[in-house]
């Protein structure tokens, strides 16, 4: 991808913190001060969100029986509500939602084959984990966007409930089948590279890519921890 | 199928009008005195919208430019609200929606295979005229459920704009390939009748199967006539 969502003139000269002071004072690393492009920003969260409605909806028809299946509909509908509130803000700019996501769809569509998983655990677990830290990093960008738009993106953009019905049912799959959770680990630790990838990829093309790629380090770092989390919240050694 | 909606005392002695009268002076044949048994009925509905979804998440994943993928997602989220409006009366009934949901799966599974067709065209025009038509079926037994929930069904249940964006799509690759329409002219003729059955699959095992069957033909009639309708708005013959 060769697409940089942050203005030029912020990157040349950023409002730049120590790394220190940004890991050791604020309890959530933030990059507020980058100023994402509005719409590229919004064509890649919007591609992204649908990308993750197809995984979800892939999993919905394939799940192994009709609680997990009624329970992933839920999960697969915040999602879409994600992906609709993006594409109403490009709407409200006067922006084609499907030229905006355009130039995302080749990178994005990779990615979700890469970690589309060889069975419904791995599916549903990568939906989880890839999910969870890409919509952790798109919100810890939007402050840096036009106010009330920035608003509207925490609030849509917030974590939601559909990873509780993920992680029950990778939890009961585990439980009726101890060998699935090193499987789960595995792939858990696998995942975790090219998810960061597709982070750092917002960054290349820059004039300025050095300096950026410093500051997002620390955040890749938190992202990371959280990412330990929710493998350790499994059970799985990250 | 071996379920029947409908209470046996009402279907034993029904307030059964004349066919000419019912055809003659109504603008719409309905069901409303026809009483379907609450928990089946919801059950079939949920599950039905639940198949819908799952197809029109197939024909989201796989349009052929990302403007109708950007459209089918509206379509699908409709769609989904509906199934999730049925779920939650089953809620609050305090009725697990898998367990009343389970006994319409295999059928309607089995219907969407046979519906699903050979390419993305038959695919969308295929959930276009089958929902179009159990769609309007469903609606005209809600008149018949309790009323605080008929009026929410029946607003729930609504015809909704998700049918554009397929009507749009077809159209626009019909003018692209005028032997599409012969084809799917021939699609839509073999899906009414697989459609016809689901509708009446849900008199089947009723001691008063004859008389079920009576009533709710010129109600199939109505709805027949809706379908060749979808079909002219869309130049093919019926």
């Amino acid at each position: 991808m060769v697409f940089n969502w942050f203005r030029k003139q912020r990157v040349i000269a950023p409002t730049l913190k120590s790394r220190g002071e940004e890991t050791s004072t604020a309890p959530r690393v933030d990059l507020g001060d980058m100023t994402p492009e509005v719409i590229p920003f919004l064509g890649q969260v919007a591609y992204f969100e649908l990308a993750v409605f197809e995984s979800l909806s892939r999993a919905v028809a394939s799940a192994p029986n009709l609680r997990d299946k009624e329970g992933l509909t839920d999960a697969a509908g915040q999602v879409l509500a994600k992906h609709q509130g993006v594409v109403e803000e490009l709407r409200k700019l006067k922006v084609d939602p499907a030229d905006a996501m355009a130039p995302f769809a080749p990178a994005i569509d990779r990615f979700e084959q890469l970690t589309s998983g060889r069975d419904w655990y791995e599916m549903i677990f990568g939906v989880y984990l890839t999910a969870g830290f890409l919509d952790d990093f798109f919100t810890r960008l939007v402050g840096g966007l036009p106010k009330p738009m920035a608003k509207r993106l925490e609030v849509l953009l917030e974590p939601d409930k559909s990873a509780d019905v993920i992680v029950a049912a990778l939890k009961a799959g585990i439980e009726a089948d101890p060998k699935l959770a090193s499987r789960l680990a595995l792939w858990g630790r696998r995942l975790i590279g090219d998810t960061q990838l597709v982070a750092r990829s917002a960054l290349h093309g820059s004039g300025n890519r050095k300096n950026d790629e410093e500051r997002i380090e620390p955040v890749l770092t938190d992202l990371i921890a959280e990412h330990s989390r929710r493998m350790d919240g499994l059970g799985l050694t990250a």
